[in-house]
């Protein structure tokens, strides 16, 4: 059978096609918000599935359980017994605007040095494409894979991610059964730098609304006589959170709390970390956040609450004597492991009915929320991927967390009860939903490499 | 010389005719804040001259010295040495919107039973158009007045009344020289119990902006590492007011508060004032302001703080987590005699800068400012004031004060250091600003005898 390098090679004797065949997909503009994307949407779907069909795995369009995007499913199964490896990505991408910021056509992808910069070349389309082109070179140089592979790719990732969500949980656990899962929506901690990301928080998403009097009043006329709604909400926020340490004031918020490990704190403290350059970069006049925890602490690994919007009354210019008869705010808290959602959201809004002033009426929703995640940091699965990219990229990948949420790759670990490994090939300053989006082509082949390469190590493991 | 019955007989003989040149001036859309209707309000403008040219005044239009529209001058200075009254009020109208909830067009005054419905009924054609007709039947009675009477109506009171603010302080001390101002843009207290207007708040307008990052930040990615200027702003919000006593904690607020004296607070409470049902209008669990006073003594004698508007982040539907750039606030405060805006506006900015957490760039400015005013509750022309509404209402008229400012009866008493009688022949519900503003028929006319009669018993003092 062909040896690693043999597939390694023929890796990089395609590389061109492999460059073109991405071109050609980022050249769909398949916009999930948008429905006047619709068709393009399902183009990209379609071509996708095509890649599938020509790299020699059975594929299928499997229908939203919800009315939305289908996923595109393709497996090979021909090794009966073995292990099997799931692909997680998405092909749909986030909208352009600015349109004006683009210096070309975002789905014209453009060459700018070793840069493709283009709507998705990052996110997903290009990182998760690396999978699909390794597998295809293996089957290619081969005939066979040393174990199974099924891949599940979505179209609403940037929307909502409902259909993938509702299907793993329907339909999924059977015939998505596997001994891990692999995704490649996430970053390398620098350039040449691999990374694995094994934390992820969690998120509830909460709506506070209050209700003064039932209209706009004179707040001339009736200043004095009623609570003022925007004032009362105010309260509320403010009791939320102390300012001076940071720390959440809901009752029994930190309870279930999984405190950092030593070797965390070590291993966070060792990375480079430029603090001076990221406060800088963000023109803050100094970092903030709880007290007792470096940045990098607090933003990985330790729950935080922020105001996402807030409002209420006059926003125009100039003076309007408004008392106004309401005010909202939304406010999210990212949750670490162990904390469960439901019993935050629960806390939270005891605790906002508690501290609201009287003379108002204060109503509390949660909006949305998701489980905190944290992957085993050890088992075959996940020394083959370490292996694997301090094989490609000569570096021993270090092993991080993250503060956002990827729903999904909760609801893998929930659902199929296997390690997912979260293997990025992006880079930090990959402009991910924003203007002139890239994709590093270096990075791009040198993905291809390490998921063939992955692929190799977990069978031998 | 014809008596005052003589000139209320042919104020009553000619009641029809005085009804049918409002509903004339009525007709008129003037609304100052559109510009779309500058045609119309400079059309007022020339209809309430003509009106005063018809009474046998010496009438001019006075340019703004800021470029807005004229002021209408009258005035008929036929008794040399003898006292001189000055009437004020606006030709301008407040906008219509929203249409759609008003019974009939706006701009077509209709009759229901005694009430003339349309914009401007009382607000503030219908009132100051009193003054007009009074004089006029009075010269038209006996030929003369017993003493001098200048007016200035403007028409800018409802889009800022910049015009007559510069006009007054920088040329109007001489021209405008009197011994008292007589201003009908109030209410009064209820149907067929007059009310004399003595004391009004002034205002400091801020605005508090608060800088955090210097874009909108991924609240998963970055919360915990950046102060949140959302959550900075409550913090700010919050420490202005004490939630349960309902005292402003900006330090030295209260320093200069003139206090209610024992017969004004005797006075507020003797006053029939259904406090359930004023609750139970405004659909509040409970009204609230500072402890110690009563409802109506803070809304008419007591400082306040309000927040007018809030904003910062996302405010539409469902979740976006964001964790935003900037948040902002406008918080007005309601200020009593002795109180100076601008001392005022100082201590707010020294404290916000006190009490503003690290870690974000937090401006306030000025955006607005407005002097309290209270006028002397005695003197001859108060006391014919008084007289002349016990007289043609049959009551005596109360004494109250309001929480609202109007900014043009304080430049009067500073410049012109003489009295501003406010007499309001409005009712409470006339719906000022809002669809199907109304003025009763009863109160025009009752208004027109007002007039008269004040001005014989001003004379006769």
């Amino acid at each position: 059978m062909a040896s690693t390098q043999d597939v390694l090679d023929r890796i990089d004797r395609n590389r061109e096609q492999h460059l073109d065949e991405l071109r050609e997909y980022l050249r769909i503009p398949s916009i999930s918000t948008d429905p006047e994307y619709e068709g393009e949407v399902m183009a990209a779907a379609e071509f996708l599935r095509g890649k599938m069909d020509d790299a020699g795995l059975d594929t299928e369009l499997v229908a939203s359980p919800t009315g939305g995007y289908p996923m595109v499913y393709g497996e090979w199964t021909g090794a009966p017994g073995k292990p099997t490896v799931l692909f997680y990505g998405h092909y749909d991408v986030q909208p352009v605007d600015p349109l004006d910021e683009w210096r070309n056509d975002p789905f014209e992808p453009t060459l700018e040095g070793d840069d493709l910069v283009a709507r998705g070349a990052t996110d997903d389309k290009g990182q998760s494409f690396t999978h699909v082109k390794a597998v295809a070179e293996v089957l290619a140089e081969r005939g066979e894979l040393p174990f199974n592979v099924k891949f599940l790719v979505e179209g609403e990732e940037e929307s909502g991610g409902e259909s993938i969500e509702a299907y793993v949980r329907q339909d999924g656990g059977d015939k998505l059964a596997c001994d891990c899962v692999v995704v490649s929506d996430t970053s390398m901690y620098a350039p040449g730098q691999p990374a694995m990301l094994y934390g992820l928080k969690g998120l509830v998403y909460m709506e506070i609304r209050v209700q003064g009097p039932n209209r706009d009043l004179h707040s001339g006329t009736y200043g004095g006589a009623v609570r003022n709604p925007a004032n009362a909400l105010a309260h509320i926020l403010a009791a939320l959170r102390d300012p001076d340490t940071g720390r959440v004031q809901i009752p029994g918020f930190y309870d279930a709390v999984e405190p950092l490990e030593e070797w965390e704190r070590d291993a966070f403290g060792a990375l480079p970390f430029d603090e001076d350059g990221y406060r800088d970069d963000l023109d803050v006049p100094a970092l903030h956040g709880e007290e007792g925890y470096s940045t990098r602490e607090r933003t990985w690994a330790r729950p935080t609450l922020d105001v996402n919007g807030i409002w209420g009354g006059y926003q125009g210019a100039g003076a309007k004597t408004v008392l106004p008869a309401k005010a909202g705010a939304k406010v999210s808290m990212r949750l670490v492991p162990n904390q469960d959602p439901q019993d935050v959201a629960r806390r939270f809004t005891e605790y906002v009915h508690q501290v609201a002033p009287s003379g108002v009426r204060v109503e509390v929703e949660t909006v949305h929320h998701a489980v905190p995640t944290r992957i085993p940091t050890e088992g075959e699965a996940m020394t083959a991927a370490t292996d694997a990219m301090e094989a490609e990229w000569g570096n021993e990948p270090v092993m991080i967390r993250e503060g956002g949420s990827i729903p999904i790759v909760a609801t893998f670990a929930d659902v199929l009860s296997v390690p997912v490994l979260m293997m990025g090939f992006g880079l930090p300053d990959d402009r991910l939903h924003s203007p002139n989006e890239k994709f590093n082509v270096q990075n791009y082949h040198g993905g291809i490499r390490t998921v063939a390469r992955f692929l190799d190590r977990l069978a031998a493991s």
